[in-house]
């Protein structure tokens, strides 16, 4: 491998990134600040409330991004290194690009931004997007091309984020829509621009093999354990956010059983493929995002969670090869089946909700359909009217459109940038190795001198 | 493979699977709903206290069953991923099982049943009987016989909780007689009836692996990590609940140490077992279930911890293999030294505690026994005078010969039932095998067409 | 390899750990009770709340030590067993032996010893100095002198614990200088006391594969996602503790990104190096410590952590060789660069940001340098003026001076004890074994009678 004639990303990763740390270190200097301390007791008891309240949700999500999602994605074999350290990278750089952002254009005209938990749980979700996107061209990348494509996504997911959330007022308390379906098409163009060529022939590194498959099972159940938190970090405390954690535990469940069903049904053997299982569990927690918190019935959330699981994995059997055949789009990881489709299903089964609420509670006292998002506040607690509902219906489809259009539109310019020949693609045959990127003391290649091939032939045996 | 005459499991699975979420849809939407939102701000903050009170716990337990418990059962080298699988999937069925179980039996006389958290956490401990007594036959059985023996365990196990508890007030918060003794024989039961000609010669895929002992050993590790939260959860909160969590910690601790100490001792050369290591260390969380909220001294904790693990690794080394040969009795885990053995000795201390702290205190005004379990409440804060202690000592023995019989007989009729053919137990020769279960693309037997010998041998060389 | 002439530990190990365990009933039976249970529903209410606000944090701290380290030191390929049970039985049994030691020294003119919560999470944190220092000789030790050297280092760290914090009043509420400079240069102590020879060639089974890098990296996330709560959980609740998260965060996520800059900058082609990846990013969490609490602005906490991350990879780069090559000190997973020179540089920082804070904040009403540690109570809310604050910042360099020099100290004497010959030190060629204290049934070394060479050759394909 020494020998490749193939040009190494060399010096541009580590100089930029060096860079844009610098960066950050200038602008955190002379405009990020931390509260001013609470001057009363009862004011420190509130901090103290407010820290025990968001901190083991935060922290959820942290073991979700960085453990769960990192290992879910060393199905591949021989990646599982670059897979991880990448979403760890990512995770990091993303968030920290977000807070800068997010400090420069909300908080700008306050003077100085003011760090607390919350914020940085903002630019938490927004990192997300990236996580997710990435996705799509795991493994054909190199870090350079992924630091690139976060750079571009994060202001554009933050403009999207703004005009859904505020603009049009949409009801997305787990981001089903602002993160799921967003990522998903920005991914999906990123993907389509960057690999023309397409329906590239099946590389022999990307098989998975059983122990990389018993690693990413691991992955999707520490995902699937922590999404509650996920959904109802954000949601408003008491209620809201104990029927968002039920109807997240329901569906998670639901797509659980639905995806062994779906799955074992399309095989003539009833055997269960392990990458169904992987995405088709997590189905359920995408799919309940936009209507976790609101006034419906319990049925309703074990069927969105069977849906999205089977809408999951009759993509990855139907629909991937489909899009692969006819529109030469590469998805590595199938994230239009797990983020993509039980997204838009998500969506409208927010509208849906919204309506039929509306009705339901329409002339009854006691009707308490409360669908305060903790990001919505402007229609909060307010009560529908049927024609309220309509409204509100019509902008969860609005920000659904508004989602897909601008996330396809930047994946398609961003996957056009990275296409610049120094941000050093790696070639077909070098694709999904950890060796491109690691310094891997590899013991089988290099065998000490005096060793006798007797001795390497033990050592093989009993390294197995 | 593929020419084996085995008839496969087929459609039964996936049919019988889907029409139970069928009709657990339909239950759902005729009988459940979440409760009436609480109308006025101090309700709202009580169910937000409730919440951050309750989930953190149900979040460590959840985290236990799926990846901890999930992961102590891939100690089998090449049944990793149906390990994990067969126990994500029968913990989904179960609960929602027993969901619709309680649902219908205890609340159906008040209409409609509200969902909560504490509901659906009752639901997640009857799922976890299927989960243990699953480990007696683990990797002989397909996952359509573990499904019907989860349909026929879960009511059993209803029956035995309320007659142990609410009949009997037997005290045991942390599921000690209720879960683990149940649980354990129950599965023995199944055992017993289902391989009848039993002592069958050791399969070569048995033989557990480093590596797959090291995957086991984190599980294991996972389970005693938060082995606490899932004692204290049901405890009232305030002194019975630290205290609990005390007694955990300190039982879980001693239990570690002597399972080096007794492993050590029973080899020639010192050498530990993994084994050993797996379960003994978990054996202090099983024993202290039943009198971790109970006033007694921390010393009896650490003294219980280790007489457990003491009790199951002598249970491995010496009654496991007489089990094996005298009662020709299959019990792939060792739940009856995890789970049973140490259960038992736990019922039997919460009896002597009992007898014990009655006669401490009487006469003493400062006395504080206060054995509230959080499902015990008829009992709960009466002081007991000698006679009432003698009673309570009397109803632990009989709860724990409730659950001895029940779960032995309910196990032996449902190991029957499991010998069905249609419920396609696989033969000998292809037990413990992932490819059974699985669409395994096996790099290795499938060689892509071009692909020379050296080729071969390199991609062999590199993959160790 | 049974024929190795090597005298085994035998019964040393488990003989006197029996003999601990016994020793600890009996003290826990005479000097150690729980609390007198709370009279009043005020302070059942006020227990429930220290255990919700600390018990979190406590399992998350559970969860790094037990579960996070335990994986990183599996880096090791053919030595993870023992890795992570090594670590397993030194945490307990250090923790034990702590609360003994604290239970004598600190409290026996109180009477009885009442155990809490807040006492064992103290015990858990001078056990992990424990956990740190094996690192310099992890592999090449057998658990016999293990155990020896926890029971040295317990008491000489308590010691110096009380000096550095209660004598000189150091304020170090994340144990950068009690636990973690401690911890280095003690178990660098041990090391070159015990291996005088020094410079060892390097051991064919020293070197990470792919595989064991990727375990060892899942366990530097567990460790990088929970490190907050381990630097947060003896602040004071409120502001302090908020503001310690949040530096803690912001620390780890900045050395996260520096370590790829630095780690790919040494490297001719950029490649990232594993054992960098795994060290680096937490050196943030490390120099964080001392400082989390204090007023600073939170670009020092980006600061400080890219300043740690640069430093502990330079040191993994440049100082390990050249310590190894003119001191001949072993220090097999590198806990100079990552526990000693961060907490050097963590010192150091909070001498300066004690300085700079009080000419800050001198004449400025509104300020609020609140360096309150939790076990730091004497100084906490006071004001420094300039003379204080020198006064406190000589301190911090005093409290330096005294970790280094007792650790140094009882480090060197702890390894010549080390040496003795009961101890059983593993020669050599025996090192970095599982083997030598695991019953491993080893496959391919014991081929079943009857298994033809095909069998075997087929299974040897089938495994990989």
């Amino acid at each position: 491998m020494g020998t490749s004639p193939f040009t190494r990303p060399c010096r541009l990763l580590p100089l930029s990134l060096g860079l844009f740390q610098g960066t950050l270190l200038l602008f955190f200097a002379l405009f990020v600040t931390y509260d001013e301390p609470s001057a009363q007791v009862e004011d420190a008891n509130l901090v103290a409330n407010k820290v025990y309240s968001t901190f083991p949700f935060f922290q959820d999500i942290q073991v979700m991004l960085v453990v769960g999602l990192g290992l879910l994605l060393t199905f591949l074999p021989r990646y599982g290194l670059s897979a991880l350290t990448h979403n760890f990278l990512l995770l990091n750089f993303s968030m920290q690009w977000a807070l800068v952002l997010q400090g420069l254009l909300h908080h700008f005209h306050h003077g100085q931004v003011q760090l607390d938990l919350h914020k940085l749980l903002i630019s938490e979700f927004a990192a997300v997007t990236v996580l997710i996107s990435v996705g799509a061209i795991l493994g054909r990348t190199s870090p350079c091309q992924l630091l690139v494509m976060a750079t571009c996504e994060i202001p554009v997911y933050l403009a999207s984020e703004w005009v859904i959330l505020n603009c049009l007022g949409v009801l997305d308390v787990g981001g089903t829509i602002t993160i799921h379906v967003f990522s998903c098409y920005f991914g999906l163009g990123v993907s389509k621009a960057l690999f023309r060529a397409g329906q590239q022939p099946l590389h022999p590194k990307e098989t998975p093999t059983p122990r990389s498959d018993l690693m990413s099972l691991v992955g999707m159940l520490i995902l699937w354990v922590f999404w509650p938190s996920f959904v109802a970090v954000l949601c408003q405390p008491g209620d809201a956010q104990h029927r968002a954690i039920l109807n997240t535990l329901l569906a998670m469940s639901a797509s659980a059983i639905t995806t062994v069903v779906t799955s074992s049904l399309l095989e003539r053997d009833s055997k269960l493929s392990p990458g169904h299982l992987q995405n088709g569990s997590l189905a359920g927690g995408v799919v309940i995002g936009a209507v976790a918190d609101m006034a419906m019935p319990p049925v309703a959330a074990l069927a969105l969670g069977s849906l999205s699981a089977l809408t999951c994995v009759l993509g990855f059997r139907f629909l991937t090869p489909l899009l692969g055949r006819k529109l030469s789009l590469l998805d590595q990881c199938g994230i239009h089946n797990l983020h993509g489709l039980p997204g838009i299903l998500g969506a409208a089964a927010s509208a849906v909700v919204i309506l039929v609420a509306s009705k339901d509670t329409s002339g009854s006292h006691f009707s308490q359909l409360s669908p305060t998002g903790g990001n919505a506040s402007e229609v909060g607690g307010e009560q529908w009217g049927d024609q309220g509902a309509s409204r509100q219906a019509l902008c969860q489809a609005a920000g659904l459109a508004v989602a897909m259009g601008t996330s396809l539109l930047g994946g398609l310019l961003t996957g056009a940038v990275l296409q610049l020949p120094c941000l050093a693609q790696p070639p077909q045959r070098l694709c999904f190795d950890d060796s491109l990127y690691f310094k891997i003391q590899d013991q089988a290649e290099t065998p000490r001198p005096g060793s006798t091939t007797e001795e390497g032939a033990l050592a093989l045996k009993e390294q197995i």
